[in-house]
């Protein structure tokens, strides 16, 4: 019998003097940016699209983000390698949330989640958006077996 | 009888062209930095404290975020302007949540929870940090009698 | 005689922790960002528009930046008040510069200068923009009689 | 005869999500961002020290910068993929100028120049920082035979 396991996309960056703030740590959005980063990298990994041609190849507007959140575990400071590990934990009908791990020094620091939604513009009131079911052809991408 | 209340502080902004993303919205680590702001103007209002004096003034290293999150119920754009309110929700023992709801045109459209910690420099070790009891002098001014 | 000046736009905001690097000062870009702050709010008093109804209003794509510096002559800190000063230095036919001067505490801290283009998308060629002429009706309203 | 040359260093990444604004391309602080990331990498490809560990290392307090300024020659949009170029291009008693190029496609996007102080506290107010002469076993590192 096959496993199956969600595909992981990982990326290693150093944490630059900018991002940190006079505590001489990691200022906390930016680690939402690194999550934001993340998940692009993840769904270019995953469907083979680069970033900016991935609305118009699906023909949505976005994955706009509903809600965020981040366990500070332990410090980054300027300097580190960062690792940062990102994969899909949850496929629903029309949303999904991306879970994302930063290692520094091979310890876990940060822990995040992301619910996003597979969106398209109102048609009837394009300021707007609804979502729309995630295609199966896209969520097959996001599994591999073992 | 008297009823207690937790002080809200209230903060206005405009919505700058560089908090926002390609997709015209706040790019959502902004709200993070907003809810930092947020959380230093509460603390000045209560204590009576400018930011930067308060580590100094209560001895400690600072209060450093341990968990964060945010739910997006609605955009805000380029230009809008922004009320922010921000009030201690809990003290506990030696941390504390600090409640932000960011309305726009009078609407919800962030709503966002830190979890912050009152730390102190391990002597031992100045690269890490201790919790530390909130003296009850300090929660004290974060309520007022109604 | 009438002597004529620029209109002048004032600012006053607080240097936010997260505006501040691990020095303990503002991190450079942000200084730009602040610039970035400075024109809109500028373009907004004199022109009585909105910054988002700003480019539909003249029929342009927008005033994209072509050149900027600046000059850091003292530091701002975590909790500083700063005084943004910005003004329209010279029109040129479809370009202008902006010049910006921060006080911190009476004395000048950073000046900063933008140039920037009267843009609109190239008809042929929309990832391309072209300089237009910039309306004598918007230029006179960067001018005071004094 | 030996010929000097000065000591490049490269860095590649992509521009993303976040790092743009609602015009879809770079927003220009952005660059002066990458300007530090460029001046740190240059720092460590040529003396061998870590970012975090340089000051000490030099028993000086950094590198302060004392003025930037770019050029925007053409855009660079999200999912590009960006060469940054940097380098001293004048090394005078106690500053210097380092020089970045960014380049999208092969094509020059931004050209970048920062000045910087080799700097030290004040031992008289540790608020104020003196420059101090660059010392020659500094200055040597970045130059390369050809």
């Amino acid at each position: 019998m096959r496993r199956m396991a969600m595909l992981r996309s990982k990326r290693q960056f150093v944490v630059e003097w900018g991002h940190c703030d006079p505590a001489g740590i990691v200022f906390n959005p930016r680690f939402f940016e690194y999550f934001d980063w993340g998940t692009w990298s993840l769904f270019e990994t995953a469907l083979g699209v680069k970033p900016h041609d991935f609305a118009a190849t699906y023909g949505i507007m976005g994955i706009p983000l509903v809600d965020a959140g981040a366990k500070f575990v332990g410090p980054a400071r300027f300097g580190d390698t960062v690792e940062l590990t990102s994969w899909v934990s949850e496929f629903r009908r029309s949303s999904f949330d991306v879970t994302h791990e930063l290692h520094v020094h091979g310890a876990l620091a940060v822990e995040g989640k992301e619910t996003r939604v597979w969106a398209e513009r109102d048609a009837a009131d394009p300021m707007k958006i609804k979502a729309r079911p995630i295609p199966p052809e896209v969520t097959a991408r996001f599994t591999i077996a073992q």
